[in-house]
């Protein structure tokens, strides 16, 4: 394990001496949201952003994040230093805390912790090739949260990797939403069609929509499986996976399968952000 | 808290020295499936069918229960003894264990662990009242397992709460599924209605119905919403709570909105259970 120290309400502490009660109701009935970013160049990446999100999240399920943005900041900086990671992703934990019944829990002693790790890309194949995703029929339960609930896409991975896929686009039969462990977004026509309703707010894919897309033309709106089928082009973004090309759904190939101009283009744009550019 | 004596992984320990990993995929993706028993006259009722559906939950997810029921049955009674409750209920949570990147683990290292406490069991007018849900529009993710989900019930319980309700009733707007934390029956022109389809298999629903209803009709089958409401009478089942009456849906009276003559029935037979007879 690449991480040494990690921080648990209020303390930073050996990662051997961190502690979750067997009574957290983020273990007994998954109450808990979370968040992940990257550090670009050794720094936390959109840091107000994927904080922002952590209390959207937390708020949605009557939760409160106990410390402030600052103290957070601070405790990532020294987690970083300490861990000596060369790039990191760290994510951020909140849930409702040790409930004595399995069933109540006060909301004024949640359990908060924050861990630093190793970050690892994606091998340079998936951004030339492209990826595929399996189709699977789910709306997120809480789309206003990113909730620690990740059953469906855990339990259908083999299924995914059966037919070479990295990850399920969830829809509903008539549009779709979003895949598992990403935001998903079509190209059509040279316009950027962004599903806006019933998923989760992506963070980098809201960065890459609004601050390297400005010279093309974004349309957040639902999309439906047929568009997505019949787009030009395809891609998902995530925090460790950046902008990735989706050629293929199911056994359909987007487009003529390989990745489109649009996608290539904000591929090498992501690529200079990450290199300080 | 009631509990002094917890079994992880392999050992009893005291409570305060029972330590979950911060990097366990129960909490980092709540991944994980749990059972709840309660114990009659000291003893662990239905101990063989919960730990059946322990072990279906594990498989649905592709996990497996580390260890026999006969070493199950074992750590239960030394639980109880060094515990000293009166009676109790006895949660079993199996995890599929640490996972170094909050992404893959080993399903031959999972986590498991076993917690018993104090059984504390409604109100008797409850019993004699009867209670309330709120219909909500949801279906099981994953309706062959008891997963630790239980993130929809726990946001909507103040809801609940607001209409004197004691928990949800999950539909899709055609037919009704079962509650958020129990199996749900209704009863018309003397036959029982138990839905069958994309609900968790319930223990003391099943005993009730198959042990102590041999003399009623029932159909395991799909009931409508308005089934549901149209209803003589209406029930619920569960480990802590036994049989309840269901009076009330939203603000919609099941019958005259008095427990029913099956319903009662059931009860006193629950109760005859109970106490030994």
């Amino acid at each position: 394990m690449d991480t040494r120290y990690i921080y648990l309400d209020g303390r930073v502490v050996p990662v051997d001496q961190a502690a979750i009660s067997p009574f957290d109701i983020g273990l007994l009935r998954g109450y808990a949201v979370f968040d992940l970013l990257r550090t670009v160049s050794g720094k936390p990446f959109l840091l107000a952003e994927h904080l922002q999100r952590l209390r959207d999240s937390a708020e949605e399920l009557r939760l409160t994040v106990p410390v402030t943005d600052g103290e957070i900041a601070d405790v990532i900086d020294d987690l970083l230093e300490r861990n000596g990671h060369e790039e990191a992703t760290v994510r951020l934990v909140l849930t409702g805390g040790v409930s004595p019944d399995g069933l109540t829990f006060d909301p004024a002693t949640p359990t908060f912790y924050i861990v630093t790790q190793d970050l690892h890309e994606p091998p340079p194949s998936l951004y030339a090739d492209g990826g595929a995703l399996l189709m699977h029929r789910r709306r997120r339960e809480v789309p206003g949260a990113k909730t620690t609930n990740y059953l469906t896409m855990l339990q259908k991975r083999s299924d995914a990797e059966a037919i070479g896929a990295m990850d399920l686009l969830y829809h509903d039969g008539g549009r779709i939403y979003e895949a598992a462990s990403a935001s998903f977004y079509v190209v059509v026509d040279g316009v950027i069609l962004a599903p806006k309703d019933d998923v989760l707010w992506g963070t980098v894919g809201t960065y890459v929509l609004e601050t390297l897309c400005s010279d093309h033309e974004v349309e957040y709106r639902d999309v439906s499986v047929d568009e997505a089928l019949a787009a030009d082009e395809a891609f998902l973004t995530s925090t460790t996976r950046g902008v990735v090309p989706i050629v293929r759904l199911d056994d359909r190939l987007i487009g003529d399968g390989s990745p489109g101009p649009i996608t290539r283009e904000l591929i090498a744009r992501w690529r200079s952000v990450l290199a300080g550019r």
